[in-house]
């Protein structure tokens, strides 16, 4: 049963601290594992990972031919899918792409009245490696959700890292690398995907040699977590998640069995999920807490939600909205639902969340496939600074400076008299030499 | 002397990939380290930080007040300033004021045909830690370039690490804190900085206690940089810098003089900064290279500057400007000068660096101080993937989703077709539930 708290209780702040902390996983115990993977790759390149998916997938491949899968492997997928499949996948594409293209940001120059010119260049990055999961947790949106940001930008060269636990590749992932025009793709899944993914494989380790990434994307469980944290800084990442996590805040218009539906949809995915429902009305929280229940026993993953839903779930019965909005902004969570009657009216109030689901039509999981919006979003309350995987994740920016002879010759005064009280002299006598002086 | 390289040479492919390689420096060997310093201050907060202090900068403060910088003591630094330098500093801000608020992203909301609502809504981070560097390196540009940003972005609670060796501080320092309205201040520097911003410290290890940052921002040597990298994830950061570099592409049009002087201004930073030349002119290059030697006699920090020079400076001599301008992609360098003929026509084949100075009259350390831009770059060839410190490092944005009655009728069928397909059965029941139907 999911556990009904009420905030108006004694001791009731000792139990949201503790909730607000469930986003710590430890990762410590599986960095000296993961260090070691990430070196044998940097050292040995191919035959590192050759013996690493041996290790991990229980498969032998040989070479990096047998490590590669190829586009005709994923057009016969495609074209092997049924009408209604291929129909779902082409919306989701489509409207995936048109909600990322809006966020793409434009290069931009503006003149100065003294003939200058700044402004702010974005460029794509290079080269970007996607990490999608195998065996249970192989989902084709993921592929589409971190392609297509990837696309939108411009990156002219994608690749993705899958793992195929004995051998297995997912048709479903197929038919979506052939959507997203992807071509270079390798079975090679955990650690030694981020591995390969940040360092690449040389000349001297493997011919063709495989060029490293500029960004590495997706999601994985802690050993790819922990990698991409290891990997920080020698590439970029979009973001460090962990288990995923729904907050929804509801008054009294809400429907109890929405509710309990969309509590469980996040519940299912994983038993370190966590479900939180903030309401300010307490005979609500207890028939939601029942339906939940029923609910339950009808879900192919019933065990799985149920061992969330019991350890990790909570109802919490606030005094009124604005104190549900309080909490669920300490909380900052991944998914949040605003089931109340004036949505809209609450969205200022909501500071800190992933991804915010406004109303009684729009449940979570429509965010995780076809809204447009993308699904890869932050964790753990990280969300008080993470922003959901986008565009920006696949491009950077170039300031931009253009100083005329008149900029400088108003301007380079002050400068330099900064750069002298830094103690920066060859500053000052580089702005100074462009003004025909030596001495301010 | 600084070394001349020709990209026609034999082996010059391997020179350069040794120049490719300036950034990896090694944090390896201080983790340990700064993992028992953070450890530290996450036990035992307060006092944890007092007796950091003790070793590191040699002076014992015996409570939170001996460490807090009074807003008093910023105002009395700034009213001591000679009107020159007020002038400047308040010339700086302005400028970087007024380029920072042109990237500041705005909240959108956009309506569908189907009634649906989908946008971002872009928030500031509630509180933002700034780290300052003290000593020779304390800078009030590194406090503007840092502050600005968050005061654009609208973060409400900002704060200031910074050390204070043999317990001196920097009236120019405090000065531009009064001008930034910053009145939290903390005397901690290095890796306890680090600790402090990212843990906070608690109402039982001090009081008033001190609220953790959200994001954490600004340069430091590398026990600063392998501490964000470590509490990375708990905490945004904005990169992880490393030693400062120029690189300059010149053509024959370009005059020596400036160049040696522009090359010089970045190597007198540090031994470890690095300065490179590509020019597709044999001449120029020596001529270059011999009025580096002779500037280099005039200068204060000469014998910091002629290591740098020496050791890690280079000229690369080019076939033409498209080849100085691929090696520089290549190269990815945090500030890099176009002192060619036709900037503007040069600067859309440029990918990858952190500001980009066009022509004769925009040398890099009007960059530094007061064009606008950030001073604070991606180094080390990250510029490949990270971006100047920004608005965006201070704001985090949050998808919205508004779904009507209609758009779920005709989306939530194939929405639910992809869920059952990933085998997520209550993802798929919370669609239907809305569509009032139980399947597909």
């Amino acid at each position: 049963m999911i556990k009904i708290l009420n905030s108006s209780q004694k001791g009731f702040e000792n139990e949201f601290e503790k909730i607000l902390l469930r986003g710590s996983e430890d990762i410590s115990e599986v960095i000296p594992k993961v260090e070691s993977i990430l070196r044998e790759v940097r050292e040995n390149g191919l035959s590192a990972l050759l013996s690493q998916v041996e290790r991990f997938d229980r498969w032998s491949p040989k070479s990096l031919e047998d490590l590669s899968i190829s586009p005709s492997e994923c057009k016969e997928a495609y074209d092997a899918l049924d009408k209604d499949t291929k129909e779902a996948l082409h919306i989701a594409y489509d409207r995936i792409y048109a909600f990322h293209s809006k966020e793409k940001r434009q290069s931009w120059l503006d003149f100065e009245s003294n003939g200058s010119v700044l402004g702010a260049k974005y460029t794509p990055v290079e080269r970007a490696g996607l990490y999608i999961p195998g065996g249970k947790a192989s989902y084709p949106s993921s592929l589409l959700m971190n392609a297509i940001p990837a696309i939108v930008a411009g990156v002219e060269s994608i690749f993705v890292c899958t793992p195929t636990p004995d051998m297995q590749t997912n048709a479903l992932l197929l038919a979506a690398l052939h959507i997203c025009g992807i071509k270079e793709i390798y079975k090679v899944g955990g650690a030694s995907a981020v591995g390969l993914m940040a360092f690449g494989v040389s000349k001297s380790q493997a011919n063709p040699h495989i060029k490293k990434a500029d960004v590495i994307t997706g999601p994985g469980n802690i050993y790819v977590a922990s990698a991409k944290k290891l990997v920080f800084g020698e590439v970029g990442i979009d973001m460090i998640a962990g288990p995923s996590e729904i907050a929804i805040i509801a008054d009294s218009s809400a429907n109890a069995t929405y509710l309990a539906h969309d509590l469980l949809s996040q519940a299912e995915h994983d038993e370190m999920a966590s479900s939180f429902l903030f309401v300010d009305d307490e005979n609500l929280a207890k028939i939601v807490a029942e339906k939940v229940e029923a609910i339950l026993d009808t879900l192919p993953k019933k065990h799985i939600a149920k061992s969330s839903i019991d350890n990790r779930g909570a109802i919490i019965i606030c005094k009124d909205i604005a104190q549900c909005t309080h909490y669920c902004n300490a909380l900052a969570p991944e998914h949040l639902e605003l089931m109340v009657a004036s949505p809209f009216e609450l969205l200022p109030s909501v500071k800190n969340a992933g991804a915010i689901f406004l109303g009684t039509h729009t449940p979570e999981p429509i965010g995780d496939y076809l809204a447009g919006p993308n699904h890869t979003l932050p964790t753990g309350g990280s969300a008080r600074f993470f922003s959901p995987l986008g565009v920006e994740h696949f491009m950077k920016k170039s300031s931009v400076i253009y100083f005329s002879k008149d900029a400088i010759s108003t301007l380079g005064k002050p400068c330099a008299h900064l750069a002298h009280l830094e103690d920066l002299d060859a500053h000052a006598q580089a702005v100074l030499a462009r003004m025909q002086i030596t001495k301010i």
